[in-house]
């Protein structure tokens, strides 16, 4: 039996172009770019020229892309950075409370050296209101974060609203974009972004390399001191075949964008339109402003665990929660931002497409899932009647 | 003209059979290792396999190795970790005057913060005297770090001394074993190690991963806040096709050892021998006491650059100073702490041999380098007396 993946939010293969890519990197190509002789002139060139590839995709000048090894670090970078770079302005900063896990425990960590936080409500799509971010602006506040589009329900927020609103305030605004970037057009510029964070295993690219945009004249502190690579921001040998990798991705997603988000955005429509056919099933996020290859329900009667685990037996890889909370037996803070009881939040299910998946693959979850819904609510004490 | 690569103690190129080993977890075993379906569990298991393979090494136990991506993170995590998370306890550090520029700026930073450094001398072969470090120990010490080889000269740190010592005063005591991992014998239990530090892209491993072993009992605070991966010590996605390639190098590591150090010192030895047969030219480490791959010396009345320029017209590449700090105009505080002057210093060359180096390369540097210290002392105001 062939698997199905349907997991391309947690994490996606490298596409073979990229790995190609990459190739000569490991043992040919492997000079440390710190180096002054030709093993590392060669390699220092790869990187500058990778670093610009990518900085193009978002409209960025190359000296503003600094590579990290994982959008944590971008976002643990992001947050302590301007935080303890901007003490002496202030103390406060502004979250949505639907973002990913490595926001939150930042901004948590942050609160437990002295710092305030503000956690924006959203509404039922999971839609931040910029007034709101307007409102909760005060004299103190150092830095604003809303991430682009959800990990988990796929909304995708109105970054360029806020972004004009923080440039106004003059207050530092961030956005992780590790869902986006790649699928959806971004311009740092005309979208007032401060800070970005990316990351290239999400499209295609290696694990273990991600970015974060720092806008010139933005005041940032490092978390990783040392040799002082990356223009000083993060210092660590360069991991070259990585970002080699990360810019055949960019390269591969710019080309491809339009073609695929279409392609994607059916294959998404034509699962929500069957799927919601099974009695007591609910959309989650926006029907609309979401991520072309996101799809999330939530079921009444049903564990999200039990659904996944059925699934895999079926040999179909889907996930709920997202990834990086999948260990955690409490419900999404993410579903219950958007309204839903603990004991709905439980039962949610989040499919995620992408680039090697097939109408046949989706076809195959479509005639699987109202099956597998209906043997465990005849199993469940809650479900029998349903 | 073949290049002749000299420089394995800034990077070495990937064993090709270490990139075989890592091949199939970019495209096919790609899961990411928090998921809960197949392809999680299968990289999940990866993960585990790796780590114990790794802990092997240094008789550690699996779930005291936490993958970082880089030896910069290890030393930032063991300095930041160690020093936040023992707050109650002091704030006093030790440090050896001739670590590598990630713990010297991390040890700087917390100075910043408030933190108290005491930074030991070393003899004039590198060598520190634990007997400094009793003397240098207050109540107020939470952390003694010493590497256990330099990077840079070669000398090999008595840090089973060391961390006897530390034990004993109930001292947390950590060590940066990047150069010497996987090509001198390490016990972390009876060298009484508590944290050690090494990295993958120095012995046939990629780049973009590294380790910091931390005894069980010993407590820290993250510096990547996020996910909870890594026993919650250090959030990220597993960059899995990395570790499985680490652990990879350190099976042909701990197989090829003590061959590959045999063969090593004698050709090294061979170099060393040559070399100092130029006139005004000197050892910089320990004569008998240096890692099997290392040597470095210094030539009266030359620049460092300019030999490594020189050097690289012919096809050989080596370094001066360390790699990372390759772009200062400063000469080497390491050194500098050797008791050399700075105009001494300057005139330094690390010559470091590896794997893939043969005796018909250290023959031709043998043949080529009295040549270029003739040529440049010619042409320099100060050497053309001599």
């Amino acid at each position: 039996m062939k698997k199905i993946y349907l997991d391309y939010a947690a994490t996606t293969p490298v596409d073979k172009r990229v790995v190609k890519a990459m190739e000569p990197f490991f043992s040919e190509k492997f000079g440390n770019t710190m180096s002054l002789h030709y093993f590392g002139q060669e390699t220092k060139l790869a990187l500058e020229q990778s670093r610009k590839t990518i900085a193009d995709l978002i409209n960025a000048e190359p000296n503003e892309i600094i590579f990290t090894a994982s959008a944590t670090e971008s976002n643990n970078l992001a947050f302590k950075g301007i935080v303890f770079g901007n003490k002496s302005k202030g103390n406060h900063i502004i979250i949505s409370s639907i973002e990913h896990s490595c926001i939150v425990e930042s901004a948590k960590w942050l609160q437990s050296q002295g710092f305030k936080v503000t956690k924006l409500p959203v509404d039922k799509y999971g839609l931040v209101n910029p007034r709101d971010i307007e409102k909760a602006i005060t004299k103190k506040t150092v830095l604003v974060s809303v991430m682009h589009a959800s990990n988990e329900i796929g909304t995708v927020e109105p970054i360029a609203k806020i972004g004009e609103i923080c440039r106004k305030k003059g207050i530092y605004f961030h956005t992780d974009a590790s869902q986006s970037f790649g699928k959806i057009p971004i311009d740092v510029k005309k979208m007032n972004i401060d800070l970005l964070t990316a990351s290239s295993h999400k499209m295609y690219g290696p694990k273990g390399v991600a970015l974060l945009y720092i806008r010139n004249g933005v005041k940032i502190e490092p978390i990783l001191h040392g040799g002082g690579q990356e223009n000083g921001q993060r210092s660590s040998t360069v991991n070259i075949p990585a970002i080699v990798g990360f810019a055949k991705a960019v390269k591969i997603c710019k080309k491809e964008m339009t073609k695929e988000n279409k392609r994607l955005s059916k294959l998404r429509d034509k699962l929500i339109k069957s799927i919601l056919k099974i009695k007591n099933s609910h959309l989650n996020g926006h029907p609309q402003k979401r991520l072309a290859n996101n799809a999330n329900f939530w079921f009444d009667f049903i564990e999200g665990e039990s659904l996944v685990m059925h699934l895999d037996l079926k040999g179909i890889a889907c996930s709920t929660g997202s990834a990086c909370s999948s260990f955690k037996l409490e419900p999404s803070y993410v579903l219950l931002a958007t309204g839903l009881k603990p004991h709905q939040a439980h039962g949610s299910l989040r499919v995620s497409l992408g680039r090697f998946t097939t109408e046949k693959e989706i076809n195959q979850l479509i005639k699987v899932l109202p099956k597998i819904v209906k043997h465990i609510r005849q199993i469940s004490p809650y479900g029998k009647e349903n």
